[in-house]
């Protein structure tokens, strides 16, 4: 085989601290200007990183041997990087940059690992929960849009555990979904379900991120809480979750999910008048009551924009938004 | 189960800004110094990544996504972290920060992911390589210490491709260890060893880190090189190779390995007297020679605490050193 010099400025003899410069410089020929930034800040980042903590060869063989047993246990089922991701605050981060707080909107917050997409449609009114240990509980969400609107139409995902801490997937021998439903909303933006009452749960720790938390005597708890995620065209999609006041691990989430305006306060069906007679359920059964409030697309990319500017300001590089994201200018 | 809350200072509402500060506080309890400060500094960086970029949701998930891919891949024979790692010039960094130049001693470079630990114990002399198709080379390297005086015992790791750019563990047939050997240095410190010339070749890239490199618009070649680990009780264990000068991807190494102290220029045996008839190899051979110095482990850790305790004073934290290692002030 015949090979000839690649175009690029040569490579200089390389030291701790040129090699940030010189893998950008190899980097240079790249023709996608975002995945070039992306990739650019990364090494910039994990240099300075490594240049910080001067990180030892034993301590990096030790981050390759971990990435790779994260790699190692992950399936269609078993997300364990998106765990590690959530312990480290990153998909809250992720999130909160992706979906700007707006006062009018419901806030989002992590999808955590146990979101599948074989849960059954259920008519209103039907159950998420075949558990009979559980402690029953009826949900009346409402969703609107950012105008006050209610919404019809919109296909809502609620998941939540069983009554022993664990979701469906976690089970060996799960032979299809349970704790888990879409739901679809009336005339009258509305959905109504049942379900048992959540409770507290340790995240998966028997594998190396487990293991990490161990190390870091980080107990794995989340806090109670029921999932929901909100789909309708041309609305931005929502992934959210409520927690319930007053648990134990209401401040020190391990995946860092908690915002207050999420913190519920559980009721019961008789506190709400009609509510029984109309739905036929018992007015002790605790009450989940929500009001959910989606913005549009159009409203997301408008926030999402003005907030990239604001931050293409603050940048030590000349920065511009392409479509919403932040790309170097040449 | 009864839920006690845990002993931390209670997180506060999640957001861009405080998300980083609370990370830290759910780690506080963490009794190792040094794993704290590696995965505080890790999650400031992580999270300042996210802010600088202004990460996308979409993208978050590629990297998951690639993240498992390159987990999936990795076997005991097939490292793509390292060579992920490698192609981000991180592999380099953390050799040079742990193994500073030194005037006196040989330069370290990138191990790469083709070390294997099966190599054969060869005798002086004996070949390394069994490839028929490649240009035969013998060996000729000293082996001192910093004063100068030659080792004896020193076991050295030789290894390299083949004619066709290919290490024995890429091909699926491998029965056992080609292009590679260890040998021990006789007592006048000198090791000699029957070799092949080495050719450029391309890292794995029919995997995700290949799959990176195309659309950086990278090519995935390294210089020609030869691999060699030194081992000696008492010694730092230095991990370096020699590049042939001239060599069309000298200065754009794929995982930048090249240093200028390594590039070496090939001889013939005939050019130095009597070596052809001393090792009975004809005068025509190519020949590899070079000096190697090693350092102690006593030096190397002096060097290394030097180099901690520069870092720990230019740091914006209060840092001290320990074994060598950064770790915060309490």
């Amino acid at each position: 085989m015949q090979h000839t010099p690649p175009d690029l400025p040569p490579m200089k003899d390389l030291t701790i601290e040129n090699i940030t410069e010189n893998v950008h410089i190899i980097n240079s020929k790249c023709d996608k200007p975002r995945l070039k930034f992306l990739i650019n800040t990364l090494v910039t980042h994990l240099h300075d990183y490594a240049r910080e903590t001067r990180l030892s060869t034993e301590e990096w063989e030790q981050a390759i041997s971990f990435l790779v047993a994260v790699g190692r246990i992950s399936t269609e089922v078993r997300h364990e990087f998106v765990l590690l991701s959530d312990i480290l605050g990153l998909s809250l981060l992720v999130d909160a940059i992706n979906h700007p707080k707006l006062p009018a909107a419901t806030e989002g917050t992590v999808l955590g690992p146990f979101h599948t997409l074989d849960a059954e449609h259920i008519k209103q009114g039907d159950t998420i929960s075949h558990d009979p240990d559980g402690i029953a509980l009826f949900g009346v969400c409402s969703i609107k849009n950012s105008s006050g609107k209610p919404m019809a139409g919109v296909e809502v995902d609620v998941w939540e555990t069983d009554s022993k801490g664990f979701y469906d997937v976690q089970y060996e021998d799960r032979t299809g979904p349970d704790g888990r439903a879409v739901l679809v909303s009336d005339e009258e933006g509305m959905i109504y379900f049942k379900a048992i009452v959540p409770v507290p749960y340790p995240i998966p720790h028997d594998g190396p991120v487990g293991k990490l938390l161990g190390s870091l005597k980080r107990h794995p708890y989340r806090p109670s809480h029921m999932h929901f995620m909100f789909k309708k065209e041309g609305f931005d999609r929502l992934i959210t979750a409520l927690y319930l006041r007053g648990d134990p691990y209401e401040t020190s989430d391990a995946v860092f999910g908690v915002k207050e305006s999420l913190i519920i306060e559980l009721k019961k069906v008789g506190d709400v008048e009609g509510l029984s007679e109309k739905h036929g359920v018992s007015p002790d059964t605790v009450l989940l009551q929500h009001d959910f409030v989606l913005i549009t697309d159009e409203e997301s990319m408008q926030v999402r924009t003005e907030e990239a500017w604001k931050a293409a300001k603050m940048a030590d590089k000349d920065l511009t938004v392409v479509d919403g994201l932040l790309v170097p200018l040449d």
